[in-house]
């Protein structure tokens, strides 16, 4: 597939460009003593601090609330939940760690190829000064930043993707979205974007092999950033 | 001057990133046949089609429309009285003309440096397609893109800059706005910014010298971004 009209890629970031959980554990590990299941308590933080309230929002069942405030809410009970024994500053540090996040080792090489040919961007559901934080650390080079919280609601919401081409001065179906999350490809083809899919088998932990097959109707399949790269003659 | 607190330089780009004049002079004379004066007829479409209708907006006279439509709205008119025959499509290049700017010969030096200890953003009054294709066309490395147009409105209306240091995660003290416009840098101060002035005596074209000084009580006066990343330390 090589969509000649699209002239923007936009990408999700939790979980498709950064490894949220390696990330989330090594923090949590560094700042509380024991040997707590760091890596259950990631998990649980991402289900119930994130994809939890972000599906409540986008089914209009609660208002839109910034991620970091999502992310915050259930702290206190996860922490407990896990004996995890962390002070208020401890508590910061940990939620800050949302925007210290490590890339997957195909991104940097693929955006790099990608970006010669294509306007690049995250569309994530983490917050502009999160994913700004990011790219800065991680030395990733979009060419802007576009976070669901521009348009006060979350992915899937179609406002999200609609938005997002709306501010590259593009038609829906110039740009494509590049997830490893079916929820959000189906979103987007649903807004008439175009779609990539590109699993990460290890998003929820090295061996676990928890990642959904795309759906049926997905324009690209490729196995990494260097290989949607290829795929799209960048 | 060295205000510790700032973590975060936005900068207006039409006028002080970039020579808006010689860009649109340039566009206009090579779309259209003849000799008429391309300087004066940039000069009046940037009062014409952009200063005077962003006044309206920031003053509550008209409704907020993208720096796109109001730029096309005299063009007609603009070129008619400067004598320069353009058809539709010729028209339509030279809009986009506004999106393909070359940075004054200091920027790219100066934002290198500062990048490497401040997050640095445009904050303008261009469309946020604009300011993204300009930098991707002259390499500015920007960690993200901030345009006015995300907050429904245009500097110097305090909810511009207000915005911009929501968007950072920042409070207002900790962003500078770095701009060659007193009324810009009036607008940043009123909002709890720190400002940087920064003299572009050619913007209304070479040797016009028409810039006015910098409001008294801005925090910082350097010669041009290279100069700023002196005084900063960057």
């Amino acid at each position: 597939m090589q969509d000649e009209r699209v002239a923007a890629l936009v990408f999700d970031v939790f979980g498709t460009v950064v490894d949220w959980r390696s990330g989330v554990v090594e923090a949590a590990r560094s700042l509380a003593p024991g040997d707590a299941d760091f890596g259950a308590f990631a998990d649980d933080w991402r289900r119930e601090g994130y994809l939890a309230p972000i599906g409540e929002v986008v089914s209009g069942r609660r208002p839109f609330e910034p991620v970091e405030s999502l992310l915050a809410e259930p702290l206190d009970r996860l922490l407990g939940r896990h004996l995890i024994e962390l002070g208020p500053s401890g508590r910061r540090v940990l939620l800050g760690a949302w925007a210290r996040l490590d890339p997957w080792p195909d991104v940097a090489d693929g955006l790099d190829r990608l970006r010669r040919r294509y306007t690049i961007a995250p569309l994530s559901n983490a917050s502009f000064a999160q994913l700004t934080g990011m790219a800065r650390r991680a030395g990733l080079g979009w060419d802007c930043i576009i976070s669901t919280e521009l348009f006060g609601t979350y992915k899937p919401d179609a406002a999200a993707y609609l938005g997002a081409a709306r501010l590259l001065g593009l038609d829906p179906g110039e740009v494509m979205l590049v997830a490893a999350h079916p929820a959000d490809l189906l979103g987007a083809a649903a807004a008439g974007l175009a779609t990539a899919y590109v699993p990460r088998p290890d998003e929820w932990g090295p061996g676990t092999r928890t990642g959904e097959p795309p759906p049926a109707d997905t324009d690209l399949v490729a196995a990494d950033f260097v290989a949607l790269a290829d795929a799209l003659g960048a």
